[in-house]
């Protein structure tokens, strides 16, 4: 398969390319950038040198570039990626976009949270999340990659969603990142002395990533769910760590919590149900495409707490995009993607 | 004032003598540690060479120690202070333990929650947390001096509890804490590279400082209030980050909750009021005593988001002791605790 | 190939599991620990959870597993890998040893560093650093491979020593390491707050790595060489940075400089030159088994300053180790470490 | 006194303010920056919230600042200063410039490493290194502050160069920095995901430091001193630690080394000697003025090693600064400056 990759220079391009450099059933053709048209990509990541040869071109250059390619990979900012989609739209090229155009249903929802009108409202698309949406995947023109804090906290929660175990208007997320997560250009809030030896909370109530986990849980519940997220900046590169809660319905034991989860997830490889009472930590899925989930309740306030762990650069973004990939593909689904994390 | 220090080698020892260094109402006659009697503190803390001549001594002679100090700052861990309160109980001495054994009205709830008897239950003591019990603090023999914790939730919460403007059942703490808190041993759970570039819970829904937090906003509040109180370890050495919600009662509107802050707060040198929809970051409080806080009103949820950043050795442990020390002693309360935190 | 690991649980042990799970001509079939014996590796190390089965045995039955095992993997401190040695000089198994114990040509300087003595003086061993030394590799029965400092250190001078180019007597590497290069023990000097935000030397002058590197670049140049040795601990979990100096002989130009790089390196895989008045960094090679190297030429002292950067559990453990048995059996160099570093 | 801070937004100026915060004998009065102009510090540097509520103001009006002012603190990038300290000349405002514009004694040599043509060649001005050259601080018009790797490797050699214990051409200084050393701008290179658990050397050979260093050293020595000197930048906020080589002369006994630490060293406060066989961290200094010393002599090669650690921004800087001040002003060279290191 040939595969192209947009804006190949950030984080998430990046993580494209090391991932695709052991897929043994695709070849990257196309990288691009519009302010490193024309260089190497070794050159601009240095870990890259000698694995790649590639030089990034411009996005000019669009409709060549998906004639080329059986499939594109979208890791620009939002609102790029749905010209990209109305511009391919008849050519055979199938495209997943690892940014938020092409995740809503409604994109009324789309332009409400991210302040821009939705230019490709019509698309067909799904929502690439492939533990609950494979079956849609499979066939997908056009696959919106679920984003990173909303991967880890959408799998924490599913389970009890789907079987109605909580109540969907007391869900609370307080979700924590590293800091790879807010992108590779400089900012004096990501300065290195800023940041380091320090935490700290954004965004309270207003992050974007809100009603995509409202979506996807209710798409899954068939509830209406109403949630808080709170995003933490943690100082370290990679990671997520999202904490849970929700108040348990009357009459709702532990031990129908873990059937939840089991019958969720028993068979899925990329999910690592550690049980209940368990930490997942970041570290133990560093560079790895898994989910790690742990469970606790508290009989005092009749809550449940989920804890779940993902690399924000592979599940929540390239490894997910791949794991997409390979279900839309016709692959195995791990292929690419079946090794250990790195750790310590 | 002669004051001594029970446990000197942990954090909140080391702390306790860099902030007694500048205080100048206060001088440190005697300092202990039963692994290192004999040893002089500055080969210890190499940070305090040329600084402190003192050297350690046993704990075995706490009332030659009791006689010859006017404060004892008892930073041993918890159901070892009881022991000394009890001997020490007749002479004039007073005691600031930073340990749990006397931060409980109901000893109960310490036996329940510390699984240890408690020895001295009738032992006159009150609770440490200067911004709410200062009268009490200023006559008591014994000074139970608040948790790390428990005071950057506290004092986040106590304003809303005080005012009645929240549902005390639906209090959720998700808190951050740097790895000093942990304290100096050495253990796997803490080895270096084990927690670096790694996020993670510990303790959930077991936490002992989740009835401190509910004794202080009972007492506040006149009302039962019940928590889930979950830390969570962050790569880092120092600092606290309490992200606490609530729903709001029905008609509570913005700008009540910045009443209450206010109306609680504003003369409050150690509390520096952010305001409505601003972000504390422990980075900007390091080193130092003062509690940052800042809160959010989500109007979807009509939950509210309280934000509240500490030190956690200074504000949380050594910093909180001496401002009640200067309380108690009779002293301005900034007394030693005047200072800029370090930054960046 | 069946493969065993003797001290699976350190980080070297841990780390040749991570990249065997992706080795296509080798199974592990054994591995051992004495202190977890009876355990699954995935309860020690919950990044392998989900794909490693295998349980800790004892060394206890050492000839069993010899017996079971073309290839032996020794991680485990100085001092132990001897009498496994010896233990198995008459079976057909291979043994790597990723300690110091058959390092050495002279076990004399072996005894005098390491103040132990050799019990297996007579062994047939060859150094295991690839890129110098792959003939000999190619049909060892024992092997014993590089040291993390010393890889570093001998790959940017080797070029040099060989080429005559600089005194031999004025060589300083100035190393720095991360901390995982200090094992998996949790020992004060290593607790998280104590390392966190700091930056300190260790065993100037006696680290034991110190003769190690003289004798390989001994053997290189054919010529006496005494250097000194700082070793660092730079506040991360992994890598190594050695800058290294060295007075250039008389008359020695830039390009004799450029030329020795060039030809000792340029066809090898894993040595990536990024040449003159570049700056290698160690997160450009975390993860993989490359080490990047640049030099620098001072033309007010004629001194040449070599900067080279390797993952110390990678080039400097267990790739470095994998890369031997490749040799050893007979594979491409580069199977199973054939993937890119994980930046950022 | 009256003081005033040019450039009060980089890290040099906030630590300036967070020193003057507790100096009993100055008052700050003016705070510039032109990017910043008539904005609260308190706003830019929220860690000063509730302690300072200076406005900042323009350079233009230097003039009156100056006549304003008893001391004016210059923490500007190089080549403004000059210009600055033109226009005060005839005002009796005294100046501490805190970059390297007053530092050089031979305004070519400034001119060749900075690039930059000098317009103030004829000032009367003086290096800042208390220690060294405190009788000529007293009187001095223009202070030029020493700078920070500087500070930590003439301090380290300077006893050395003294007493003619070394070949003052065989020196390296093998220095490494935290972050804040390269100041509060964002740079792709100073981007937090960029440097964490990463180390890197920069500048090898052609830092600006270098002349500096050689300059004090050839002027304590009477002897020429050539070096090599590389910067190198740790993944943390503060700290530098400088690891020094030099080829000890024949007869050199470690006796002799010792000495020549003690007499130059014994009676300084800011001085702490760990000495032979010490070892000093960053962290141990961290927030201080103190700089730590050790020292290692190789029997094997004849070398000596000198170790020191300073906090980049306080001896470094703003309390190398002060320290200046309190000289030129007459007061206790301690003022302001008496206090521990925080740790950990």
């Amino acid at each position: 398969m040939k595969v192209s990759i947009l804006g190949a220079t950030g984080y998430a391009g990046a993580e494209l390319l090391r991932l695709f450099y052991n897929h043994p059933q695709a070849e990257v053709v196309h990288i691009t950038s519009e302010s490193h048209t024309g260089e190497a990509i070794a050159d601009i990541y240095p870990h890259l040198r000698g694995l790649y040869d590639l030089k990034l071109e411009s996005l000019k250059d669009i409709e060549a570039i998906g004639k080329d390619s059986d499939f594109i990979f979208i890791a620009l900012p939002h609102g790029h990626a749905m010209a990209v989609g109305k511009k391919l739209r008849d050519l055979p090229v199938r495209i997943i976009d690892l940014g938020a155009d092409y995740r809503f249903n409604d994109t009324a929802v789309y332009e409400e949270w991210y302040h821009v009108e939705h230019t490709d409202p019509d698309a067909p698309r799904v929502y690439g999340l492939a533990e609950l949406f494979r079956h849609e995947i499979r066939g997908a023109k056009i696959i919106g990659n679920a984003g990173c804090f909303t991967t880890a906290s959408i799998l924490a929660l599913a389970p009890l969603a789907q079987q109605h175990l909580i109540d969907t208007h007391s869900v609370i997320v307080d979700a924590k990142s590293g800091v790879s997560g807010a992108g590779r250009s400089p900012k004096p809030g990501n300065h290195f002395p800023e940041l380091y030896d320090s935490f700290t909370a954004y965004k309270v109530a207003t992050h974007r990533h809100t009603p995509e986990i409202e979506q996807a849980l209710s798409d899954v519940s068939g509830e209406e769910v109403l949630i808080n997220f709170t995003p933490h900046l943690v100082p370290m590169s990679r990671g997520i760590l999202a904490t849970c809660y929700a108040n348990l319905k009357d009459g709702v034991t532990p031990e129908l919590v873990d059937a939840a989860f089991t019958k969720m997830y028993a068979k899925e490889f990329f999910i690592r149900l550690l049980g209940r009472g368990a930490y997942p930590a970041t570290k133990y899925v560093r560079g790895s495409n898994f989910c790690d989930i742990a469970w606790h309740i508290d009989p005092r306030t009749h809550r449940v707490i989920v804890l779940s762990a993902i690399d924000n650069l592979v599940k929540g973004a390239a490894g997910q995009a791949i794991q997409n990939f390979n279900i839309a593909a016709g692959f195995d689904e791990k292929t690419g993607l079946d090794f250990t994390p790195v750790y310590p």
